[in-house]
């Protein structure tokens, strides 16, 4: 693991998610770029101290020199996404597989070195778009695939919350000094940081790409580098349209991560606050709740459940899934999309999303097209 | 009453809302121009067959000629939208009252007349804008007011329908036919129909006018004359930010309207198909459930309850909130907008609404401004 | 009408109700046995002077000399419970139809007695148990009927308020006053106030009989003469189990009347404060939730439901359907229970149910038979 | 871990949960009964092959004599019930500490057995009382405790679930199998297995102790030995009430374990199928919602969260909590309540409910004291 030390978010729910079906267990790390606070968290992880390095340069040149049933198999990168191209690409030239934290680099130019090193070195690379980890989110991406909604028409996707309603960023907040701060976390503020997620999201679920869209970012808080709030209408393949909207000053909001996609026969939601209920409503019938560990799951869904229904699963589930996923890949050699697990094209689609809304945002041009190559 | 004869579905409402306080009587009308449907739906309503009139024209000729103490006081119009603005001004101008269905009129033009009728008659003109009828539309609208939630950052207003997912205008549906109808209808389909709903609330509640305004209009059923998809971005006073998204083909949702704004200190939501409980969320304390009813609601809000908490009121009990208000403005003479009924200025701001929305997504200007003189 | 005077509340709720569908039209009444205040009330309502009597015996006196066709049609009794009876007693003997609120009367005795006045009269008795009104408990009702969940085997019904926490009987609440005397109120306090409620809406929509019961009648406000809190484990007709909970004393609930059913193949779950949804739940497949106004429902549902589907009723349109029923009863002078109203053996029954709750509460004995004749 | 091989369902919740935290490894079992289930059951949890004992004693015998910093530290018992009094005993005689399912024993009297080994030997017992793991269960018991709700006056508490409404005991299925078997499950079947849970809640939660009851067992499903639901009326410390329902046959529903708690001044709500919000009702007050990671928090909540607000943890992060504070027992030898970790004491009052509530259902007595020496 490169990051997570002492006061970090994310890195903690990584191991957490790692260490709960067995399949993966943290012998090495470069936690903190002092040197420290890296010992302290090393320790405090039980972690070897001779495999607590000081740089990720140092883990990789010592892994790698260790015998193969010894070193390590993949680095966990939970660090400000500045540091992710870079260490993705120096952890896949030297041989291991990558876990990275999303947005997956700073552009797509970045994200496209990323996609080249996988390439050059077969090695896995994995991202924590952690929301396709629900089992329920499986549900309504295979129910739309096998057609249950009829032609998609609507999909609107947003994401709310409100932690940065205050300039707590200029407080001391660790978590809110760095998303804010371009240098850091890239030219997307909420955009990058959640936007992204949604953008993905409805992307995955839907099964259909954003070919156009028309953007609003918005910077609320007085001094503040970064947007803030982002809304998008959306034109997707087909006909379908859409919204995004991804805000971080909807004070009082806490994590709400909302799919709506409509076809011509029913709709359906589903709410990461409540994820083991997929609403499903119809234009003929009442409407169902499919329910996590309930009858009538799509094959697909039922390896994501760990828990007969009614007992809750939640969000480190969730990304627990995501990393059974990248054991089983790597298991198997097997990375085609099959298993709902967001890799590379994820990643680009991401970074071209993100550009995207940035450039229209800033012109009075009304449509932009969404691409990558 | 003029429309709402057999086979219509507000006229009914309206008549059930207006009889529920005891202050309004139904006694007079012309509910339909087949003189037949007409004759049959005014006995059934139990109206003296004299006072079944075959035209609007009739009925104020021979009303106006009756002594004051047994001539109506007011006029009901719910009929199509293409003879809201005729209708309305021929009755203010043959000195009664009016309570029109919404959208005023087919255009902002059109809308103007029916003010200047208005002034000139010193008649009350009051608008069906049903859903600010609600008591806890009235409690968000003070609280915003109030300040509670600090200064206005998000508007988010949805109104999400299905029952147009299918081309039912084309298979004998009266209501769909004229809906989709642009000679009946006007302009905006979907956009007219629920879209000015949305747009009133936002603009009610917020206390903020819409400024400016980018918007992408479908017709997502094939053979469909007007649209029966609408988003919208909305920029308003102050810099606050919003969306605006109305659809008619969300396939299995009912009448889902649903308004959430957020301020510096925190955010309200509130949801029409459970209109009983608004919710607040703030960033530094628990949400709050504040219940029709229930402790801790403004004063305004109180008259527009009929029952303890828990005994839920619903949208008749809305609409007949709006009758009382018109009863009471007659009686008055009093017309400012303390009593939060809809009238002329909220009608022509809709209409501006509409005709911009329009404009711009006919265009590829990304921004419009949206005014009203 | 009889009672519902100035500062009641129920009155205004008949009043509201029986208004709604333009059958019924208040003429004359007996509002108070106060003749000030009965004149302030009578004339606040608009009822001709001359029909504003000083007691129910000088207003059926009066209304029998009338002409047939401006005489009253039905009188509806809303005083506290101890009038119940002689006023129902009496208005039938004159000839007329009454539509009283519950509880039928202070005993079975006094029950017989109504019933008795009722045969010989051969007028229409009805009991105001307002929540079989609702549509979605037809729909559950009907459900249960036609064998959707299969064999009932659990009946669970609880009526859960708050208002009573406090000793505001003392306080001049006139509410709280006479339902917690016993020589207004009858024997039973929160029991006969809301236990009845709950006990006929489980009975009328399980179509099971409770045939014995074990009952703890608590009196938790200091000082208080009658029960404000009950608890029953019920047996019912087939082997099917059950509970019965009532409270006025549950601090912060409004009027959560709840109802559960539970057959061999599954279950419903209705809640008087979200009326219109009622959930099933099954064994093989997942939830339902139907809705007012949506697919799928029993067809004796339909004629209760006045808006489409998404735009809420409550419960002044379930009481509203009361009246509309007993209207109906009246004109075609069918009494059978096929349309569901609630008459005189749903009254003989609950008050069987009070005097065995209060016997065995009293008792050590551990099961009670409920049986009426 | 003893039991808890293949085709076990909650051997495998408490390795995940135990796993959690990264405090627990699991390093070595007695899977099962069948030598060769057991040796695959170890192999496919990478257990050590020769850590993979064919029964407890073997295990306890092999590793007391390992050295102390390779030896287990504590044994984990998920078996069936029967097998709980005996391998606890046994484990706590040989010097580790027992983490057990509940219930405890089949009798009383086998519990003591347990306490007074847990003495003599001066190890931890603790007891899977999986629902107090949850951090707004404990949210719950903090703020009853210091006094916010005032007095206590209501305890209801429901534990709902069904799957075992039809006879799939006699088909094959394992987990309903033993469970409905005398021999193996107990005296209770319904009652031991999820009345056991549902009535540690009530007196965790509350703080008052159950001092009389008055119960209904019944068997709804032809054949079966053991009850499937149950029903129980409760006399607390201080004069409040209660009731207890738990069922096992409630068609179509999951786990829905729900408890409600009433004081003088309001109400509190929990529901562990949605167990990250509890809600509060006020006499005087909007209704909040205190959310997990949400503002104001009771400090003891704290350390039971892993998750920011928004981001739900369910029913594995519980059961770590109680993994956790297992763990920090043994660290410290410290086994006061104020962590609220469910040990004896818990475990032999719930089996003094197990058998008064037997020994009620099946006599004429109204009222049973629940004691415990």
């Amino acid at each position: 693991m490169v990051g997570g030390g002492e006061g970090a978010f994310i890195g903690a729910i990584h191991r957490a998610a790692a260490a709960l079906d067995g399949e993966w267990q943290l012998v090495a790390g470069a936690f903190s770029s002092d040197p420290e606070r890296n010992r302290r968290s090393g320790a405090a992880l039980g972690i070897e101290p001779a495999r607590v390095y000081n740089s990720l340069d140092a883990l990789l040149v010592a892994e790698a020199a260790l015998p193969a049933d010894q070193r390590i198999d993949a680095v966990s990168i939970v660090t400000p996404n500045h540091l992710h191209a870079p260490m993705a690409i120096a952890a896949l030239d030297a041989g291991f597989h990558v876990f990275c934290e999303k947005p997956m680099a700073l552009s797509s130019a970045e994200a496209r070195l990323i996609a080249q090193a996988a390439e050059r070195s077969g090695r896995q690379f994995g991202l924590a778009f952690t929301y396709s980890g629900y089992p329920l989110v499986e549900e309504a991406r295979a129910r739309v695939a096998r057609g249950d909604l009829g032609k998609i028409r609507l999909v609107q996707v947003e994401y709310s919350q409100g932690w940065l309603s205050q300039p707590i960023d200029r407080d001391g907040n660790k978590q809110a000094e760095w998303r804010t701060d371009p240098a850091r976390a890239g030219l997307g503020g909420c955009l990058g940081d959640i936007g992204t997620h949604a953008f993905h999201l409805a992307e995955h679920v839907s099964g259909l790409g954003v070919r156009e869209l028309c953007a609003d970012l918005t910077i609320h808080v007085e001094g503040r580098r970064l947007d803030d709030d982002v809304a998008v209408l959306l034109r997707l393949d087909g006909g379908a349209r859409g919204t995004l909207k991804a805000s971080q000053i909807a004070a009082g909001d806490e994590n709400g991560l909302k799919l709506r996609i409509h076809g011509e026969k029913g709709g359906l939601e589903w709410s990461q606050m409540e994820p083991n209920t997929l609403t499903l409503r119809w234009l003929d019938r009442p409407a169902e709740l499919v329910r996590a560990g309930g009858p009538g799951l799509a094959p697909s869904t039922l390896p994501r459940l760990r828990t007969p229904a009614g007992h809750p699963e939640g969000y480190i589930e969730a990304f627990a899934n995501l990393y059974r996923s990248f054991a089983a890949r790597i298991r198997t050699g097997n990375s085609d999309a099959a298993d709902g697990f967001p890799s590379i094209e994820a990643g680009l689609r991401t970074m071209a999303f993100v550009e995207t809304v940035i450039a229209n945002a800033a012109s009075d041009q009304k449509w932009s097209a969404v691409t990558h190559s």
